[in-house]
């Protein structure tokens, strides 16, 4: 349905042509600095109308001149749309800890005139099976399954990291891996293992490197060839998919809850619920799964601050499910766009053959506007995990010492007071 | 946490060598013929022990005679070795709609005694963040995380896919795909699609099928050279990994639940939430996003039977978070076994460097015991978007018909009552 | 948290001073013709500002005059105050199966400027026990905690109750059963039985029958003296509690999940969550407990129409946790407003003592307003209900016959085709 | 359904007469020592053949002598009538964190022939409901509406009882306020408050003062009216009801989740749906809203230690649906049992009038046994309230100090480590 989390729970409403479309988040800390200003950002990475790349301004050929100032972002409006609006649950700038009411206004939110393509359920959308599964469904646009749907996921992750960043400095950044088939050169050869410098990149990266460019990629030279791949599919018009990559560091040790809600489950049921996404692989993923165990193994190893780690970490994070303090990272496949300008030979509602050509311009590639959802979801997974987790650990510690064997208990709490002070620590770990 | 599942609900309990593990399924529909012989033979299907593939039988050397015997299931005291038994829920042969109570006893329940590899985490293995998160752990086996956890979930996936084979036909086969680099041939060359003769494949498989060889690979050429792997990973103490695919056929239109629980991201979710896996993808996966949207895009068609289908399946079977009605295929990719015999450079729980060497002999494979696994849960998981969409089926035919043109609306219903008798055939187009 | 229900779903957000109030409701059954103009009688019910009664309109003595003048409800600027403006989830009329988003915008919502009573907590106000549990609070009137928050459930209910009505016939009418020591006389003497007279009037009650005074109690002699007790409150700048009955009429039988989630668990869950509730009670409640089993036990009978009834109604509706079609009726007992304007030794926050005088008119009495919302509630209760036994009833009629003796089947199905049309039938039963 | 609670959640399976019934607890803090004998005292407090008050064990005449020996438990057998068994989730003697399974055998696991008894639904109780619901039931006894179903409540309750206990030092003691019309005397003379005496009587009780007689009513002259009334239901082969009474004491402050998960909306819920109960009043109750606020409002007052609490406690310890650290306390009504072996004028499953007489020998009074199951009903909802509200602290302590005037925080923080090592502390408040 419409509800995702646990404690930390966002509940989302809205079409693309309806009033409004919105969210309500709850069980956010209470305390917590908030204002529209911190959720926008992300709210205005994720709209349509960033670049001729991502949207239909311009049908012209992809001249050099073109793609240089695509690169620069059209920020023109951005005040004005998908403007988010705190309805409830702040106060003096801080968060009361009772539910947040967020709210985007819909700019078209008439439902248009009927056409000849309204006979057409479009090949690989919605159409076709929201009628099968509710008999009824939007008239106009993607209805309930357009991308516009995103806007409250968008906000309420944006929520949740602002709280995940202030309390114990986790960074999520998600970028554009691949368009088509043009991929960031990212494995080791003959092993096909994610190479060292692909993950010192991934350890390293930031949004403001990622948005150096339209396409989101942060390999500056493949940056280059994804536009040029995008420009083709625009120029054809067709539309063309690809990958998101995203990387969540100094994520708290522990998260995620055996067996059936591990955290890489979770990230998993989070990604795929974006539209139009296809597959999902954490650490070392399809790949690691040709590898002998002797080679694949992460073996631990002392870090210099003490605490026990891996050497590698081609479990992308997560063993057992839990996090175990190392990197997570995580890529998403997103299909092409299924609606395109160009005509598809297909069939009516009615069952009958014939061509649809579908008007209008269409956004050749989701991939970049994709990054700050990916974003929102992986934060909202984090978020729901920290609060269930912090729960066990603080009533944890209230019991006593238990004094066993290294194989059965981490080592026993020297005194109580002070165990219990240290839970914010170790969950920073 | 050990529950999944909306209206049709399993909760696990049990570690590797406590008293018994099991399950209680809740929501299962009243009157449905049921006893523990419906159960047992995916529980046998799962258990260790089956062939000098999945397990430590012989050392012997992979010669022909010992493939062709491996060939042969090694059913030896299957009526002794994980004998679920039925504890409630069911009476006079039939469910009576209360929570189905399974238990089956472990044959060891004794904690080991300590050993001196007790002092080192398993590298990638949820030794280290089972501490993390709970500050103690089972002091044998896997505990918690160990396969044995997963008897509880075939047995609650084998009563919902009796259901769905009872109501609708459903069939749901899974099978090895590959292991380490070795994968049935399923591309169509270029374009990386998947071949028809592999869709064609999946279409006609059965259990009976993959069952005749002990990797459980339906194309016997390839079964022979992951045999071959298998027993090389085990001649040198190692692991290897390897994926598995699985199929549904005839299941319900309508199925899945947007925004967040839209069917593949709940399939997502209960496949990463196996032990070991890395990674999901439905229809053309992460080869489908290289193409472009003109040809990946699936044409609309009727269907023989007067039904709209679609010419392609590059879906999977789903649109939209929804099911449409064709067969639903997805790839779990499983990693190698952490457990290996070889000696490995890793470090102590106090964090000093060291050797470890696990004694004993151990899974080089799992992924043809994982087979009944994923069965399971894809069973699992239409069986709960059954029961949720037959809910709202219901509802929406109890209110008058609606007049709207097809992009819309469903052709109007011609009479109440013959809208209501016709849910069942809806279902199930 | 701030959602209720499984498969219908409303989710709420809103203090009384921020800029609005609203809710989400999930799982609405599509295809069902809905307005914004469908949901106002009940919030127009529900708001502030009817009666002299229910709100500080006037502080002139109760005269005869006045009270004749306060049976009239007065809704100047009813089409102003608490409109609702539903955001999404509806088009051409009817409900889309998808999110509907609620808003209403506060009138008020900025948040006051300090004044001297702002350093004391309300006595038996939530002022307190919010900063006990969230650290902070909103600084103006109830904040989350005032019955503005009811707005939304009122909003859902009448959704849900719509959609009962439509499909089943379901009729919900509460009404005021007491004010103060104030009460309908209920009981048959002696054994403390409510009296056939009362059960009567339960069962053929109609919201404009509780309306045609305003004090909404359907019997007038008592709602006279009702009106008195209020007036007298108000004039002692005091408060007065009281309780709401409510029926529910043509409930489908079976309603109601064991062993935890029986309907009138549900209910009483639903109840309590009301602000100002302090008990609940069903069919024959506490007096009934007094009696031995043999008076107290509803024979079986078989009713006109064929199907099995019961000769009394003590259970009120509901044996085994489950709906058996007869009437159901429950009590609610709401307490005093905390606030009233009157001076009460107390203590600031800071433990100081003091004496507080609230300023300002406040509602002596809220049960008259709570009508609507014991409604709603009832509605959304009884809409989950329905829900979830819509699914099993569908999922069971997909099973073979079952031939056993009356203790443990239902009669036999005729045919599969038959069964399957009859579920309608059963569920109005 | 069968599961109750979100992060500490119990999932019974289980009917009268099959092999046998028990839970899964989930969510147990991992590290509590735990044992099968920490949780068998409630569990033999539970089970019938205590007392020949509560069981058939003499129809003797209730001859003074006799009612001195029933007042001592009878408690042959007990080591070997239902036995909990811990399954899973302990090892070394404490709780690993994983789910616990817990099971008892049923000794009587075998469906009783046909008796002519069977075309008759017993009237009052679940029969009929059960086939309305499921269309199939159980043959024998209960089935699932038994009260043998509450067996997993009270052993899941224990351990959540003992966990509140080890930590916080939650006490939670239940007694029988009444039989029949016999009542402890509670009431204040006309304004029907509950005395102060009475509420020194919570204050204080123990378990053991419960247990002195065999009715569990801690006002020995109540108590031996109590006794008296039940000897003469059994004489007359009828039955009677009851009230239960409970306390918590200790209860951290700040649990409960608006708000729809009031504290006491989520009592009530868990109350009624224990078997036979039809009503629940929390603090003040019914009567309490016949008061004016001016009297019945909870003034504050600064307690010795320094905190802020309330001068009287009508609100029973919950203010806004959040407790405030005062005394919790609610009474819940239990109907007579329904099954008599008086003669009973009624209706066969096919309508047809007749007598039923149901042999052999029923429970004629349920209270005393009800007692252990409303302490666990009542610890499984702290429990799973203080592990939210756990959660929520800990995520708040993370954030920076607030500066606001104490109408909007509490004070401000004096150093962020001072302040999570005072976590314990408030939680204890």
């Amino acid at each position: 349905m419409s509800t995702f989390g646990t404690l930390f729970r966002v509940t989302t409403f809205g079409e693309s042509h309806c009033a409004s479309v919105g969210a309500i988040i709850d069980g956010c800390p209470p305390g917590m600095p908030l204002s529209d200003e911190d959720i926008q950002p992300q709210m205005t990475r994720r709209r349509p109308g960033q670049s001729v790349l991502t949207t239909p301004v311009s049908l012209a050929p992809a001249s050099n001149e073109a793609r240089i100032l695509t690169r620069k972002w059209l920020l023109v409006q951005r005040n004005e749309q998908d403007a988010v609006q705190i309805q409830s649950g702040v106060e003096a700038g801080y968060t009361l800890g009772t539910p947040i009411g967020l709210m985007v206004k819909n700019k078209d939110h008439r439902p248009h005139d009927y056409t000849e393509t309204d006979d057409y359920p479009r090949p690989s959308h919605a159409d076709w099976t929201y009628l099968l599964k509710y008999g009824i469904k939007a008239s106009s646009g993607g209805g309930r399954s357009s991308a516009r749907e995103t806007i409250g996921r968008v906000a309420a992750g944006t929520i949740a990291e602002r709280y995940l960043k202030m309390a114990y400095g986790v960074e999520i950044v998600a970028f554009v891996s691949s368009v088509g088939k043009i991929h960031i050169p990212d494995s080791n050869g003959d092993d096909d293992l994610l190479s060292e410098d692909y993950l010192k990149l991934l350890h390293g990266l930031t949004r403001e490197k990622v948005d150096e460019n339209t396409v989101r990629c942060p390999h500056q030279e493949t940056a280059e060839l994804m536009e040029e791949r995008i420009h083709e599919a625009k120029a054809n018009n067709d539309s063309i998919g690809g990958t998101v990559t995203c990387v969540i560091r100094q994520s708290p040790v522990g998260l995620g809850e055996p067996v059936f809600d591990k955290l890489e489950a979770k990230l998993a049921h989070a990604m795929l619920s974006i539209p139009a996404t296809k597959a999902f692989e954490i650490g070392s993923g399809f790949k690691g799964c040709e590898m002998p165990g002797s080679l694949h193994n992460d073996a631990f190893v002392q870090k210099p601050d003490g605490r026990l780690g891996t050497k590698t970490n081609r479990s992308g994070g997560i063993q057992g499910g839990i996090t175990n303090g190392e990197d997570i990272y995580f890529k998403i496949a997103f299909k092409s766009p299924a609606t395109i300008s160009q005509e598809q030979s297909t069939a009516t509602y009615a069952g009958k053959s014939g061509v649809l050509a579908t008007r209008g311009r269409h956004d050749p590639c989701v991939v970049p506007r994709a990054v700050p959802i990916v974003e929102a979801m992986a934060a909202l997974v984090i978020m729901d995990a920290v609060l269930i987790q912090n729960s066990r650990k603080m009533a944890a510690s209230l019991l006593p010492e238990l004094n066993l064997p290294p194989s059965m208990a981490l080592p026993p709490k020297k005194v109580q007071d002070e165990m219990v002070k240290k839970i914010v620590d170790q969950q920073k770990q």
